[in-house]
C-alpha cells in the first residue's frame, strides 16, 4: 500500500470512533465547574505508543505513564486524563495519587495498573485530589460509552475556549480502519509539546513498534510544527492505542499508510490547539524554504512562529516583513539577506535586498483575515523547507496567563 | 591599580561630562516630530571601540561602522546616530545613505569619513532620506556643546518612553577621569543587544585593543544580560570613544579598572532600557545559581526572562512559580527537580520538591512592586550563577507592537 491508495473520509466520534474504544467524560470535582475526568477504554488490550514532553521537570502522571507503558511492553486498555491540576512539583504524594489513578481505572475495567495510561492537566503545584480523581475515574468507567469522545474530549479542556477531537476513516486495498483523536492546548505549545496532550485511537491491527514509529512520524509535522508561545510544559504527551478492531492489519512496509492515517487526525486536532491558542485570533502557517537543511528551515520557522514582534505585528495585521528578515537572521541559521525572500499571503515584499513597500496595502488585507500565511526563503540556495503554524498574540493573552490562578 | 581603589560619583553630562567631547540632538524632519539626529564628537580623534549586532540580517551602518572602525584601526572622532528609520534592509542605496551620513559629519567636523562610526534606529525597510539626515548631520555640527548630552540622548529614542543617559567620575590613584553614555531601548532587546543602541564615552587613555577588551567585558554583564522580548535586531551597537583628555592613562594591567568605570555606567543605561521595555510595568532580576556551568546559568536565566508566560505572571503579580521550574526545565541545561529551589522576593515558594503555596500571598505582596527579584537554583550542586534583567509582559506591549507603524 502507498498513501496515494488511500482515500480518507472525515467520520463522527473523535476517540471512540475507531472500533474497540469507548469514551467517557465526567464532573468530579476537581474543577469548580465542569467535566474535568476523561477515561478512552479499549473493549480489549491494545497496542499503544507515546510521545513525552522534553522538559527535564516532568509532572508525575508522565513518570508513571513512562514507567507503565515500559512495564506493559507498548500495551494498554485505557487512557486517563484530569484536567484542573497538573499533578506536577508535588512530590512523592503526587506519584502515589498519578499510580492510584491508574489502580482505579485498572479496577473499574478489569486489568493492570500498568494497562492503564494517565496524564494530567492543569495548574502546578497544587495537589491533586486522590479521592475526587479516583471516584471521578470510577463514575467516568460506567458512563462509558461509543458516544463518549465529545464528553472525553470537554473533560481535558483547561483554558482551551472549545474542544478539539477528530475522526476520519482510511479506505485502502486492504480494507477500511478508522482514527480518531482529541486533543487540549492552550497556551505553553511548544517547544516540544507544551502542555499538550492528545489521545489518538485508531482499530488498525499495528504491533507495539511499528505504531510508535508512525505517531513519532506523525507528531513531528503535527503537533511538534505548532507552537503558542514557545512554551513547554511539564506533563506533555501524545497517547495512541490500536485495538485491530477493523480487520486491517499494518505491516512494515505500509507503516507510511498508518503514519499518514495518523497525521490526517493529528493535523485538524494541532492546527484546533492554534486556533484556540490563549487569545488567537488568527492561524498563522510559516512557510521557509531555501534553508542550508531543514533542520535550519525548521530552527527559523519555530524562531519566526515565537518572535512576540511578528506575532503582534499579525495581531495588528500590519505586513513589517522587517521584523521576519530580523527573526531570520537571529535564528542561528545561514541567512543571505541578498537572496532573501518575505512574502506575506502572496505578495512579496521583499527580495534582492530591496522592500516592496507599494505593496504592503494589499499584504494587509491579507493580514486582517482568520488564516495568515507567511513565507520566508533563507536565501541559501539550499533545499531545506519547514512549516510551522502558530497563531498572533493578543492583548487577551496577557489578560489570560496573568489572571489564570486569581 | 585594582577595583577597590576606585571611588566612583554620579556626575552630570551624559556622553559630554569627560573632557574633550561635546554633543547635541537635533531636529532633521526624519521623525514627524521630535529630535532625531544625535551626534557625539571628540575634540581629537579619540581610541574606539563597538560591539555589533550578531543578527546575520546587518543594516547597512552596522556593515559600514564595522568597515570603518576596521579601516580607523580603532580611531574615531564622532559617533552619530538618526532615530525614526533604520535603514535596514534597504540594498545599495541604503548603504550609500549610511556613507553620507559620515561623509557628511567628517566634512563638518573636518576628519575623514572612516573616522565617523554610524548608526540608525527606527522603521526596517524604509529608505532614510539622505537630504534630511545630511543637514540634520551639519545642523548638529553647528550645535555641539559639552551641554548637549540630554538632547543627544532624546534624539536616538523610538518607542523609549524616557532617555538613558550616565555620566561618573571615577576616582583612582593615579588621577580622576570620567565616564559618561547614553543608550536608547525599547523592545527587540536580546539575545546580544538588539535595536539597542548606546554610546560610552571616557576621558581616559588608552589604547583602541584595550578600549575594546573591557567594552566587550563591561558589555557582557550590562547590555547582553538584559531581556525585553527576546528578539534581536539588525542595528544594534554599542560604541566607546576615549579622548585621553583627563590626563589618566589605562595600561594592560588596568583594564579591569575600566572594565569597571564602563560597567558603572553601562548598567544603569542597560536597566534604564528595561524599565522603559515596551508596556513594562516592572524591572525584574532574576538570578540563577546551582548550574553545572556559568553559561548554562545563564541560557536558563535568559530563558526565563524570555518566557511570556513567566512574564504575564509576574505582569498579574502571581507567584506562579511553577512557571519558573517548567521554564528551567525546558531551557536545555542541566536541572534537577528534587534539588531544585524558587524564591520570589526572599520567599522561598519551591524546595525538596515540595511547594511552599501557604507563602503566596507573601510572594505575591513582592510582585506587587515595581522591583521584583526571582531566584532560581537549578539543583545540579554546581556552582553556575548568572544575572538577567528583564521586564514584565502587558497588554500594552501588545498594543504598542500591534501598532507601530500605522
Amino acid at each position: 500500500m502507498t498513501v496515494a491508495d488511500l482515500r480518507v473520509t472525515a467520520v463522527a466520534g473523535g476517540v471512540a470512533a475507531p472500533a474497540g474504544f469507548r469514551a467517557a467524560g465526567v464532573a468530579s470535582g476537581i474543577k469548580k465547574s465542569g467535566l474535568d475526568v476523561s477515561l478512552v477504554a479499549a473493549d480489549t488490550r491494545a497496542s499503544a505508543a507515546a510521545v513525552f514532553t522534553t522538559n527535564k521537570a516532568q509532572a508525575a502522571p508522565v513518570l508513571i505513564a513512562r514507567e507503565y507503558i515500559a512495564a506493559s511492553g507498548g500495551h494498554a486498555r485505557a487512557v486517563v486524563i484530569n484536567s484542573g491540576c497538573a499533578n506536577a512539583c508535588t512530590g512523592a504524594e503526587g506519584i502515589d495519587t498519578a499510580r492510584a489513578m491508574a489502580s482505579a481505572a485498572g479496577a473499574a475495567l478489569g486489568c493492570e495498573p500498568t494497562d492503564v495510561l494517565v496524564a494530567s492537566t492543569g495548574v502546578i503545584g497544587v495537589a491533586l485530589d486522590r479521592d475526587r480523581v479516583t471516584s471521578g475515574i470510577a463514575q467516568a468507567s460506567r458512563a462509558l460509552g461509543s458516544d463518549g469522545g465529545a464528553a472525553a474530549a470537554r473533560a481535558i479542556m483547561t483554558t482551551d475556549p472549545f474542544p478539539k477531537e477528530a475522526a476520519v476513516e482510511v479506505a485502502t486495498p486492504a480494507g477500511t480502519f478508522r482514527v480518531g483523536g482529541m486533543a487540549k492546548g492552550s497556551g505553553m505549545i511548544e517547544p516540544m509539546l507544551a502542555t499538550m496532550l492528545a489521545v489518538v485511537t485508531t482499530d488498525a491491527g499495528v504491533a507495539p513498534a511499528l505504531l510508535q514509529r508512525a505517531l513519532t512520524a506523525a507528531v513531528d509535522t503535527t503537533f511538534n510544527s505548532i507552537s503558542v508561545d514557545g512554551e513547554c510544559s511539564t506533563n506533555d504527551c501524545v497517547f495512541a492505542l490500536a485495538s485491530g478492531g477493523s480487520g486491517v492489519t499494518i505491516r512494515e512496509s505500509d507503516v507510511i499508510v498508518l503514519t499518514e492515517a495518523l497525521r490526517q487526525v493529528c493535523e485538524p486536532l494541532a492546527l484546533g490547539i492554534v486556533r484556540g491558542g490563549e487569545g488567537a485570533t488568527k492561524l498563522v502557517t510559516i512557510d521557509v524554504s531555501g534553508g542550508r537543511t531543514h533542520d535550519e528551515a525548521k530552527r527559523a520557522a519555530r524562531a519566526i512562529a515565537n518572535s512576540p514582534l511578528v506575532k503582534t505585528a499579525i495581531h495588528g495585521a500590519d505586513p513589517n516583513w522587517g521584523r521576519l528578515v530580523a527573526v531570520a537572521g537571529r535564528a542561528g541559521v545561514d541567512f543571505v539577506l541578498d537572496t532573501a525572500r518575505v512574502q506575506i499571503g502572496n505578495v512579496e515584499l521583499f527580495a534582492h535586498g530591496q522592500p516592496f513597500d507599494e505593496r504592503a496595502p494589499e499584504a494587509s488585507e491579507h493580514l486582517q483575515g482568520r488564516e495568515v500565511v507567511v513565507r520566508v526563503d533563507l536565501g541559501t540556495g539550499g533545499s531545506g523547507r519547514a512549516r510551522m503554524w502558530t497563531c498572533d498574540l493578543s492583548a487577551e493573552y496577557v489578560r489570560i496567563n496573568a489572571e489564570y490562578r486569581t
